[in-house]
C-alpha cells in the first residue's frame, strides 16, 4: 500500500476517534473507547472494501455492514459523516430525545439493518443475511460484521459460527475487536487472538490474525476475506481500547463513558480535520432472485373431523409456499413435530434447517427479512423461550416475523412440563407490536397462516399436537383482532372465553351447564393479541360475569388479556389458567389436573353465580 | 478387560435396552432408540466409575450424573432398575399419571439433580456442580454429563465448553452419544467424531473418540477421563441409534416412540434378564468445605438522601456475604453496573464471573444450589430474557435461585431500548413458584436482598439505574407479599399502586392532585408476585378506582398482577405502562415519553374520576 495510502486512512481513522470523542462529549454518555479500538478497521473497510451507495440504501446490490457490537455507535455514526451520509450537526444529536442517532443503532437509520445493543446478535443475524444472499437473492453483496471480544463469549456467536462455517459462507466476515478489555475488566483470552482463531478454525472458518492498527495488514486481510471461496472468514484484529488518547489507551475503567477531558483528549488525537471518505457502491446492480408464485389454495378440512392445528400449520404454509415465492420456512430440528416439513419437503431451496439452535434460527429469520424475505420460523413454543432475547431485539428492530410455537401447553400429555409451553404467550405479547394468535381448529389455522404473511413487525401463531375437531367451514374468515362468539343467548348468565383447546373444552362446559338450564356464552378469542375489546366489552356489560379458560400460566396470557380489555369497566373475571406443576399424564388427564377442562369451567360458573 | 468382565457389561446393556423397550412400551411414548445407542456407555459408568451412594442420595462425596439428553429417560430408569434403586413395577409407570418416572427426568427423583428435555442445558448445569466441587464444597467428586450429538448445535454448549474449559475442571466429562441421528434426521456432522472433537479440542477439552459400543475403549475413556488433571474431558462416542434392533437400528423416522412390536424386539435383544449392577460408593466422604459468617449488618440509608437501589443491592449482597458463608453470586461481565463488584472484592472465592453467556451463568448458578449453596445471579435486566429458557427449567428443578435484573425500564435513559428491562417482570412472572420483588428504595432494597436468602424457588429482585430518594427507615421489614400504603385517608377517590421508580411519581402525582383538592391513596406495590390481595381488595371496594403505574411492558407485570387480585371484585382499573417503542432521552424524558411520569399519573386520574 502506498504511504500516501497509509497516510489518509490514518488520518480518516484519527478523525473517526475525535468524532467518537466529540459526540459522546455532547451527549454526556457513549462508547467512545470501544469506538476508538476499531476506527482504523471500520476506516479500511469503508475506504477501500465495503460496496455500498448511502444515496440508496435499497440497492439490492449493496453490502451490509452490521455493527454487532453495537455500542461502538459513535464510531458507526462517525462513519456515516465522513460518508456524508449525515451532517456534523446531526452527529452531535447524538442520544438525544428525538434523535435517530440512538444509544445503539436501530433500523430508524436507513443504513442499518437490525438493532444491536444485546451483544452476540449482530453475527447470527449477518449469517441470516449472508444465507439470503447465497441461497434466496443470489447477489454477491458481501456481509461485514463488526463484533467485540466479549461477546464472543456468547453461545449465539457460536451457534452462528457453526452455521456458516457448515454452510460454507463465504459471503459474511466477521471482524473482531479484539481489544482485551471488556465493560467490567479483562476478557477470557485478552489479546490471545490464537484462541479465538483456534475456535473459529475449528468451526470451519479462515481465520486471519491482523494488528488492528496497521492499515496494510487490515487491508490485505479485508481482501483476503472477500476473495476466499468456500469457506467464511474472521479476522481477529488485536487493538487498544481507547487508542490514541493516553488517559484511556488500554485501561481498565474506561467503559462506557466520555472522556473526562474531551478537550484535551481531541488535542491530543491531532484535532478536528475535514476528511471525507468515498464509499464505492456496488459494481454491477441486479434485481435478486425471486421464485414464482401461484393462487392460493388452502388446505381445508370438513366441519366434525378432527386434524390438529399443527398439521393444519404444515399444510397451510406448503400452500403458501406455492402461492408466494417469498414465504420462506425455518425449523430448529423438529419439522416432524412442527409439520415444517411439509414445506421443506415441497420447497427445499426456500427451507432452513436451523437444527437445535433457535438463537440461531430466530437470528436467520431476522437475516431474511432484512432482504425482504417472508420467514416463518417454528418450532416447540417450549424452545422459543431459548431464543426470547432475539425477539426481543427483532421487535426493536421492527421486524416482520412470523412465529410458530407447536405442542402448546399441558394438552401435549406424556412428555412433560420441559416441552410444554406455558409462557409463550406471556412472553409474546409483552413485546412491543406483536400478534398472538391461537387457533382452535384446521380451517381457522390455515386461514390464520395465510393472514400471517402480511402482518407487520412480530406475530405469533400457537399450536396444538393433539387433533381438536373441526368447527369452521372451509374459506372462513379470521381477521386479526376478531373473535367468534360460538353460544350466545340472551339469557347468558356469564360467557366463557377461551381460546385453542379450551374452546372444545369451553363448548362442552356450556352443553353441560344447558343440561342444568344455566346458558352460557363462549367465544373464540383466536386473536389474543390484538384482543377483539368490542365483544368483550359486550360481554362484560350484559353478562357482567367472564370467565378466561386457557392452557397457559395465569400470568401474561389470554386471561390476562381479557383483564386489560375490560379494566375500566370492571366486570367479574374468574381466570382458568395452569397454576401448578403438571408431571406426565394423558392429554385428557393432564386438562383436567391444571383446573382448565370442562368440569373446572362448570364448576367456575357455578361459584361465580 | 476380561472377556468375563466384557460379557457381563453386554448383558447389562441389553438389559438396559430391554427395559427402554418395556417401559416406553407401557407407556405408548417415550424414546427408546435414543436410550440404546447409549446403553454401552451408561453401563460402563455404572459399573466401574460412577460413585454413587443410592440408599444416600444426600451424600456430600457422590458423583453427579446428569443427563443432558434428557429424553434417554427409559435408559435412566432402567439404570436406577439395575442398580436397585427402584422396582420394576415401578419402572413400567413410566410417564405415567402422578408416577415420579416423568417423560424426562426431574428432580421428583431423589437421585435427579436438574429436570432436563431441555438441550443443551445439562452440560452447562454440571459445569456449575463441577464449579462447586472445585471451589465451594471442595470434595473430589466427579460430574458426569450424558449429551446428545444433536444438542451440541445449542450455543449454551459452548458456552459451558468456554466456561469449563478456562476453569480447567477436570473434574467433569461430558459423554456424547454421537448416534448420528436428531429427532428430524441426520445431525450436521453425523459420525465424524473428529468435527466435534476439534470444537471442544479447541475450547481446551481433552477429547478422547471412542466405539460407543465397546466396552473396553468406553472402559478406558472413562478412567482417563476420571485420571485427567487441568482439563475437562469429552468422551465422542460413535454409537448406533436403535443399536439391537434390525428394525430401528440407525434408521431414520424412529426416534421419540415406543417399537412397534416391543416383543419380538425384546427376543432380538435376547429377552429379560435379571442383571444387576453394584455401584460403588464414594470411597471417602468428608463434610464439604464451609465459610464462616457472622452477624448481618445490612447498609442503611438516611431518610431523604438518594441512592440507587442497584447500588443497596450491591451493599446489601456484601453485607449478606459478611453474614453467610452459604450465600454466593454471579454475575454476567457487569458487576460494575449491577453492583455485584462489591461482593466479588469481598468475597473472591464465592463471586464466579461468567462473562457474557447469561445462560451459562443461570446454568451455573442451578449446578451452584444442587450443591446447597445460596446464588445470587445478576445482570441487566434486559439480558436475562437471553437465559428465559434456563430460568424455565429452573423452575421445573425446583431450583432455589435468586435474580436481579439491573437497568429496568425506560427510566435508564440515553442506552435506548436494546437496554431496558421491559419484559422481565412479564418473563419471571409467568413461571411456576417465582417471587418478584421491585424496591423503590435503597433500605427497602437491603431488607429485601437478605430476605431473599430464604425464599424458595425463584425470587427475582428488580433494580434501577437512577438514583431514588430514601422513604423508608433503615432496618424496616418488607415481607414477601406485602405492601405499603405510603397515602392513605379516608376522602381517597382513587388509588395509585406503583412500584420501584413509580413510587416517585406517584407521590409526586399525589401531591399535585391534593393541591386541587384531589385525595388519592398510593400504595407502594413493592412484592409484584406474589401481590398483597387484601390491601388491593380494599382500595377495590373503598375507593373502587384504581390506578396502576409501571417502568414495564402492560402486558403481564404490576398493572397485570393488581388486575389478577381484582377480578372478582370488579373496580376500575386504569394501567398505565410503556406502550410505544423508546428511543434514547433523558430518564426524565423517558418517565413522561411513555407515559408513566407524575404528569400522566395525574392526567390519568382526572380522566377516571
Amino acid at each position: 500500500m502506498p504511504e500516501r495510502d497509509v497516510q489518509y486512512l490514518c488520518e480518516l481513522a484519527m478523525q473517526l476517534r475525535v468524532d467518537s470523542v466529540r459526540s459522546s462529549d455532547a451527549a454526556g454518555s457513549g462508547h467512545p473507547t470501544s469506538s476508538m479500538s476499531a476506527a482504523d478497521l471500520m476506516a479500511v473497510l469503508f475506504a477501500h472494501h465495503l460496496r455500498y451507495d448511502f444515496d440508496h440504501p435499497d440497492n439490492p446490490a449493496n453490502d451490509h455492514l452490521i455493527f454487532s457490537k453495537g455500542h461502538a455507535s459513535p464510531l458507526l455514526y462517525a462513519l456515516y459523516k465522513a460518508a456524508g451520509a449525515i451532517t456534523d450537526e446531526e452527529m452531535l444529536t447524538f442520544r438525544k430525545r428525538g434523535s435517530r442517532l440512538e444509544g445503539h443503532p436501530t433500523p430508524r437509520l436507513p443504513w442499518v439493518d437490525v438493532a444491536t445493543g444485546s451483544l452476540g446478535q449482530g453475527l447470527p443475524v449477518g449469517v441470516g443475511v449472508a444465507l439470503a444472499g447465497r441461497r434466496l437473492d443470489r447477489l454477491p453483496y458481501h456481509v461485514w460484521v463488526l463484533c467485540g471480544d466479549s461477546e464472543l463469549a456468547e453461545g449465539s456467536i457460536w451457534e452462528a459460527a457453526e452455521h456458516a462455517g457448515h454452510e460454507g459462507l463465504s459471503n459474511i466476515t466477521a471482524i473482531v475487536d479484539v481489544n482485551r478489555l471488556g465493560q467490567q475488566g479483562p476478557t477470557r483470552h485478552g489479546w490471545d487472538t490464537g484462541a479465538y482463531a483456534r475456535r473459529f478454525g475449528a468451526f470451519g472458518w479462515h481465520t486471519i490474525e491482523v494488528d488492528g492498527h496497521d492499515p496494510g495488514q487490515i487491508d490485505f486481510a479485508l481482501g483476503d476475506a472477500r476473495n476466499t471461496r468456500r469457506r467464511p472468514t474472521v479476522i481477529l484484529a488485536r487493538t487498544r481500547k481507547g487508542e490514541g488518547v493516553n488517559d484511556v489507551d488500554n485501561r481498565e475503567g474506561a467503559h462506557g463513558k466520555p472522556l473526562k477531558d474531551a478537550e484535551h483528549a481531541i488535542v491530543e488525537l491531532g484535532g478536528e480535520r475535514g476528511v471525507t471518505v468515498k464509499v464505492s457502491p456496488p459494481e454491477v446492480s441486479r434485481p435478486p432472485h425471486t421464485f414464482t408464485g401461484g393462487p392460493l389454495a388452502l388446505p381445508s378440512y370438513p366441519l366434525g373431523e378432527k386434524a390438529a392445528t399443527r398439521s393444519a400449520y404444515g399444510a397451510a404454509l406448503k400452500a403458501l409456499g406455492a402461492a408466494r415465492g417469498d414465504v420462506v420456512a425455518l425449523d430448529g430440528e423438529v419439522a416432524d413435530s412442527t409439520k415444517t416439513e411439509e414445506f421443506a419437503h415441497a420447497f427445499p431451496e426456500r427451507f432452513f434447517e436451523c437444527y437445535i439452535a433457535e438463537q440461531e434460527m430466530i437470528a436467520t429469520a431476522v437475516g431474511l427479512q432484512v432482504r425482504g424475505w417472508v420467514p416463518y420460523a417454528a418450532t416447540f413454543a417450549a424452545f422459543l423461550t431459548r431464543a426470547y432475547d432475539f425477539i426481543r431485539m427483532a421487535a426493536i428492530s421492527g421486524a416482520d416475523l412470523r412465529l410458530i410455537g407447536s405442542h402448546a401447553g399441558v394438552s401435549i400429555g406424556e412428555d412433560g412440563p420441559s416441552q410444554m409451553g406455558l409462557e409463550d404467550m406471556a412472553m409474546l405479547r409483552a413485546l412491543h407490536g406483536t400478534t398472538v394468535l391461537y387457533p382452535c381448529d384446521a380451517n381457522q389455522t390455515a386461514a390464520l397462516v395465510a393472514e400471517m404473511a402480511d402482518i407487520s413487525g412480530i406475530s405469533y401463531l400457537r399450536t396444538t399436537r393433539g387433533e381438536t375437531p373441526v368447527i369452521y367451514e372451509p374459506g372462513e374468515r379470521f381477521p386479526v383482532g376478531g373473535s367468534r362468539v360460538l353460544r350466545h343467548a340472551s339469557d347468558d348468565r356469564a360467557t366463557i372465553v377461551a381460546a385453542g383447546i379450551t374452546v372444545h373444552e369451553a363448548l362442552a362446559a356450556a352443553d353441560l351447564l344447558k343440561q342444568e338450564g344455566i346458558s352460557v356464552g363462549v367465544v373464540d378469542m383466536y386473536s389474543v393479541k390484538p384482543v377483539d375489546r368490542a365483544v368483550l366489552n359486550e360481554a362484560a356489560t350484559t353478562t357482567g360475569n367472564l370467565i378466561t379458560v386457557e392452557d397457559h400460566r395465569p400470568e401474561g396470557g389470554l386471561g390476562d388479556a381479557v383483564l386489560e380489555a375490560v379494566s375500566e369497566l370492571g366486570p367479574r373475571v374468574v381466570k382458568l389458567a395452569v397454576r401448578g406443576m403438571p408431571g406426565s399424564a394423558a392429554p385428557g388427564e393432564q386438562l383436567a389436573d391444571a383446573g382448565i377442562g370442562r368440569d373446572a369451567i362448570v364448576a367456575a360458573v357455578r361459584r361465580l353465580l
